[in-house]
């Protein structure tokens, strides 16, 4: 069972290390050995993998040093005994002085994100782990960490950005696809992954909104769970009977951090306590402590001028008194020191590393200073209390011992057999399908008939482009198939009759339009042009890289949301010319983000939206295209008209959207109207929408009671029918406004939704059962009631209605 | 000393009226005339003109019956007993029954903002107040009301907006045109002007920018009180002792109503209790309390969910308790009837006028449903109690008694003499100059020498137009002077050898491009172009006439701030004809709010920014542009590059605003960067900046004492010099940053400011007091502290530093 490369060359080095290591002044009734036994030589309970965790936790702890403490709050870095400067060295080598420095001060949990082999990467997990296990007094397991937000970074499969696994609308197609991840993390020995991402996408010009699920606090903490539950389903082998995961989901960031002022990053974020109650705790309360992440994040940011990473309210009164959240809690990187840099609560590292210990309960991520290696002096000094460092060491053993990493640690021998599979192929492909969003068709202009003669025009710089997002590993793109050779491939596939031609026609990053008369010749000769725009980001590595260029992705903000460069006018050509020769255009956005161009949506025939894919998505767009795959993704956020008129949010307060609109009309005549003055707030497409190749209809709502009592559950179900031709899936979305509260409410939100699958002609009824709990308000006394009254029920999507009843609470 | 029209008319009705009154059922011990009376016959204490206020609440409030409590707390409206529909109607007559029934129901204040020849007006409120006063029991006096922002709205002296009053930086020049509006307004029988508005102007896209005094707290609070004092100065005629103004300032909207989500008017806001406390607050504090201001006005919009209409904590918790405020309290017009159908918390008239009452110990504006004619009513059916209904009388009776209206409440006889007088044109002409803010001028392109023999180009849609911005009366511009005008005016004055040529260019409405053409000629033929461009607003009877259009104004939102239509093609064209022949270029920006056009800034060779300004602003502008006036205005709000790099406020919260700047350069080329993509969110020009014709030199920065106690004051004092040719008033500016804080505040923050007149070549030492409470964070206890520290102390604009020195506070 364990793996299989040679350890004995450890030996010597682990030997003498053994006694070499520091004794700590404290705890000096312990010797080094008789801290890890009892006084009468029994195995101590925390070594017993049948006991109760909390018990094992309050074992362990009165053992600890002071340092070994504090080393459990700092999060270690596997570069301290390993050289990963390469990706493509294999070198299994370590550096001994390197590994004992580094578990001696940053041991809790150690971070192992690099892109590197995969035979070396378990090398150097082995060492670490195996150090700890038998070479320190107490054997305490590190969490070895990485990236997965769609996909673990170590070259493990890359599907869509969470703002595309959201658009599917399928949690358990997502719980699938986090399962997937954690099963390749989990082989290689790591114990925790940074996701999900459960910020709100309610300000779009921030470069992350890629990583979110959206705008809406019910759709994400859907997701949020699903993927939670996915990640950490199963147990280690060898795992202790009390463990309740194989690999801990860190949901992030805590909380608020979606919403920077002017849109950018780290920027502080306004808000009251109702706002934060009823849009940013949710996913977290549902996705973390219900579904029971194992580790949570904090933000950078400070809301209503309280650091994150240093609010007591937040991190204590809420997580940890309310929410009885027991796990890990770590800081992002270098937020720390931001106390002292950005929000100017600190003015050094012993006060900065105070306030982030005391009010937030969490340990130190790297990327800073390393202000948590202050604390053994403030301990002396009387300015830090070692209950607070205790507070925050139970919390990480916790998830450890719920890891059942004090058990068996180890990467698995057979790790290839879990990575790559042709099962995790299966869930990628059928959520790069479900992840598109038919804007637009009129007509029926999509799909094209692969067995007529249509002659396509494939055109823009998104056609021949792998675009994944960000928080991937590097290169990660040369693994995607593009949508030109996904076209290519799937009608060859089909031998189908249609003929392909292909012209570039813009760059993403420039603003020359010499290509654009050649794409626009190219569609004049074809039937039909399919023209693919966009955003772009780059991966972890580029992104970061001096001189690379993207409009997505973290620390890239826009300050506008039309398409850069040259693309507007590309795709204005083309089109245009379709039109003058009776052709049809349709465009596809592939973005992280949404797109700001309303004269795309007046003219084009057939809009596609497809967020950045995974490495399946130029396949999954051709089966789209080409109607091989009915699409049935939804909005997941509204796109707005232009950045002047944001935020697009389809959840917004009453009163939060007079509308008088303006408007500029083609040919430049201006129209006057006063909300806005030449525009209108209403987003071009808003949250929940999505077409289909087939029609469905509905009928027969009920709610059932529909007169409840406060804390009543009910069910809403629907009749749906697909009256089209072809098999399709629908989301059925159930919209609730309270009609009359005690506080303003939204003026609607989403509270259940279904994802079914129907075939031509047949009928499906539908139950979406909804808690009692989300008719709650916050209110006026800052406490969740659900109060008496209506609330109107409708199915639709944000913007549709389809159907309505009322529900009424006694 | 009573005006002079026959009152004799009235007489029959009235004596008919005296018994057909109708009697309460509450308060029987009263009979209809003992009531006014004591038991023992004398006369009550309310009549007491030298008892003290609270005394005379206390006396009168007992005796009223129910129904007079509640007319009390009703806005009544003059044209419920006169015709106003037409401005030039001069007919003085009156409805009885409409007279008698506006009183029994509605009698608390009463609208009478009325554009009416003003003997008319005269007579009307003679009318209703005597009716008052002489045949009801009690005879308690109405307040007559009329707005006030900018100038008295019955055709009285316009003045510049208040941006632009803000932007002359001179408080005591404000208190004078303060003084001069309270005195048109005095003699005609008002006692309470709709103003100041102490908003701030974080949300650009809002239509009301116009209205405030900028984005900062300091200058808000600073304006604010200046005006407050102003209006308020003085005592009416046979006013009593106790009496503390004339007439009662508004501050309104209380509070946050600055800041709607999208910009959209009356759009919710969203904001925590620290933002609440040290942005939207401080103002209040400053102008209302701490000045002594009568009335104050509600904000429409919500506040984290809670309507401002009904805000315990804003209104009872803080106004009320912690603040002590004494005076009346109005809702806004319509408003309270917004919780019905806006903000969806009651679902009925009864309720919203239960919560509007309880939560907000307030009166009800007309402009909806009367809401508060269902107390009566729910006071018997026990659903409102009475003591909710007399809180509030006490506070009206207190602004009553206040300005003296027991005492005598009519109009003024003599009005005629202090309307529109040869003074208040003084203090106009100087507000109008010193709004003035020169932004750049490259190579002293301005002045132009009224003794050259310059040929002048004027251009643009701003030219001969008059822009006086919204909350004038009807056609108030036709009392104004158009840019064109007083350029040939002055020049006619100055028998100058300039000459003078004018093309539109375009129209401000439109897009069309076709008189452009001409206006580039007219510029090629010039040595200089001074091309007049902006946004416009309307009177407040065009502004709300369907089918007109304007782009700034109440309920006048966009989305978009750069120049509208043809405008910014037309400034281009002419800047760049004008740079290829060697001439000049000026861009006069005439606007209500920033424009957003960094060409503009990069390419012209000077650019002046006049606020809408008053009827002189013509005149002051040619003043400018021909050197017979130093411009001194600063900015009160900075100009960002786009909307999309908005908010654009200076005092950001530390943290708030990384840059890495991208940009699109002229000729398309991208260069990409991060903060933004394609753009840098630092602003085109910040707030606090101003050029002169002159320079000023800055030396000897004191601040005495440099060490201070928690609640020490001290004095921050510069030496200033004129060392250029001219004399000039420069605006000394202090900002503080608090270097390390509990909670984030902000980057920078103006603390005090004096605008000094320093002849050319002559020093001044200027010393700027600083309360020690400005220091105050709003703390994590949520309570205002001094904290131990040190201040950064700067001299300088928001954006440049002239000098810095430290303050240490023990």
């Amino acid at each position: 069972m364990r793996r299989g490369f040679c350890i004995l060359a450890l030996l010597p080095f682990i030997l003498s290390l053994v006694n070499a290591l520091p004794e700590s002044d404290h705890d000096l009734h312990f010797s080094l050995h008789s801290r890890a036994t009892n006084k009468n030589g029994s195995t101590p309970l925390y070594k017993n993998a049948n006991a109760d965790i909390e018990d094992r936790v309050a074992d362990l702890l009165p053992r600890m040093t002071l340092e070994e403490k504090v080393a459990q709050l700092i999060q270690g870095d596997m570069n301290g005994w390993m050289d990963f400067n390469d990706p493509l060295d294999d070198t299994k080598t370590f550096n001994a002085s390197g590994l004992a420095a580094m578990m001696a001060q940053k041991a809790g949990a150690i971070w192992g994100g690099y892109l590197t082999p995969w035979d070396k990467l378990v090398f150097g997990i082995e060492v670490g782990q195996r150090y700890l296990m038998e070479n320190t007094t107490l054997g305490i397991p590190a969490i070895f960490q990485s990236e997965g937000l769609h996909g673990f970074t170590d070259n493990g499969t890359t599907f869509p950005s969470p703002i595309g696994l959201a658009a599917s609308f399928n949690p358990d197609l997502l719980k699938s696809v986090a399962s997937s991840i954690g099963e390749e993390a989990e082989g290689l020995g790591y114990g925790q992954l940074f996701a999900p991402v459960l910020d709100m996408s309610r300000e779009l010009r921030w470069g992350r909104v890629e990583e979110n699920y959206g705008e809406d606090p019910f759709l994400t903490a859907t997701m949020g769970s699903a993927y939670v539950t996915g990640l950490q389903s199963g147990k280690r082998r060898n795992a202790s009977s009390t463990a309740v995961g194989r690999i801990a989901a860190t949901c992030k960031h805590f909380a608020a951090f979606g919403s920077p002022q002017g849109g950018l990053n780290l920027a502080p974020v306004e808000g009251g306590e109702r706002a934060l109650r009823t849009i940013y705790l949710p996913p977290f309360q549902k996705a973390c402590v219900e579904a029971g992440a194992m580790a949570i994040m904090t933000a950078y940011s400070s809301l209503d001028g309280v650091p994150a990473v240093a609010n007591a309210h937040l991190l204590k009164d809420i997580l940890r008194d309310e929410l009885q959240y027991p796990y890990f809690v770590t800081t992002d990187a270098g937020s720390v020191d931001l106390l002292i840099s950005t929000h100017g609560t600190c003015a050094d590292r012993e006060c900065a590393a105070r306030m982030a210990l005391v009010n937030g309960v969490q340990g130190e991520m790297g990327g800073g200073s390393y202000t948590y290696l202050t604390l053994p002096d403030q301990v002396a000094a009387g300015t830090v209390n070692e209950s607070s460092i205790d507070d925050v060491v139970k919390t990480i053993l916790r998830t450890k011992f719920s890891l059942g990493l004090f058990e068996d640690p180890y990467p698995y021998s057979d790790y290839n057999k879990t990575l790559r599979t042709s099962a995790t192929r299966s869930i990628l492909r059928q959520m790069e399908e479900e992840a598109i969003v038919l804007l637009e068709n009129n007509g029926n202009t999509l799909p094209i008939d692969p067995k007529s003669k249509t002659k396509v025009a494939v055109i823009g710089p998104q056609a021949n482009r792998v675009s994944l997002g960000d928080y991937v590993f590097f290169n990660a793109s040369n693994n995607g198939i593009s949508p030109l050779d996904g076209i290519n491939q799937f009608l060859k596939n089909e031998s189908s009759s249609v003929s392909v031609s292909f012209s570039q026609g813009a760059e993403l990053w420039s603003s020359d339009t010499s290509l654009i008369p050649a794409a626009v010749k190219t569609a004049q000769d074809s039937d039909i042009a399919i023209i693919l725009v966009g955003t772009w980001s780059l991966d972890q590595t580029l992104l970061w890289t001096p001189g690379t260029n993207a409009t997505t992705g973290e620390h890239v903000d826009l300050s506008d949301l039309a398409l850069v460069g040259a693309q507007g006018q590309l795709v204005q050509e083309v089109v245009s010319a379709m039109e003058a020769k009776g052709g049809k255009s349709v465009v596809v956005f592939i973005s992280g983000k949404p797109v700001a161009e309303p004269w795309i949506q007046e003219h084009a025939d057939a809009v596609v939206q497809q967020f950045y894919p995974g490495e399946l998505g130029g396949t999954a767009l051709a089966e789209v295209l080409f109607g091989a795959v009915n699409p049935s993704g939804k909005l997941p956020v509204s796109f707005p008209r232009s950045v002047g008129t944001t935020p697009a949010f389809y959840n917004f307060l009453k009163g939060g959207r007079p509308i008088d609109a303006g408007m500029i009309t083609d040919n430049g005549t201006l129209v006057f109207g006063h909300q806005y003055v030449l525009d209108t707030p209403v987003p071009i497409w808003s949250f929940g929408h999505g077409l289909s190749y087939t029609t469905f209809a509905y009928s027969n709502l009920k709610i059932s009671p529909s007169t409840i009592s406060a804390n009543q559950n009910f069910t809403v179900s629907v009749t749906v029918k697909n009256t089209g031709k072809v098999d399709g899936k629908e989301v059925v979305q159930v919209y609730l406004t309270d009609t009359v509260s005690s506080v303003v409410t939204p003026n609607q939100f989403l509270a259940g939704f279904s994802k079914v699958d129907i075939p031509a002609g047949s009928s499906k009824t539908v139950s979406i059962p909804i808690d009692a709990s989300q008719l709650a308000v916050w209110n006026i006394n800052n406490q969740f009631a659900v109060e008496a009254g209506q609330f109107n029920v409708k199915i639709g999507a944000s913007d549709t209605s389809l159907l309505n009843a009322t529900l009424t609470v006694q």
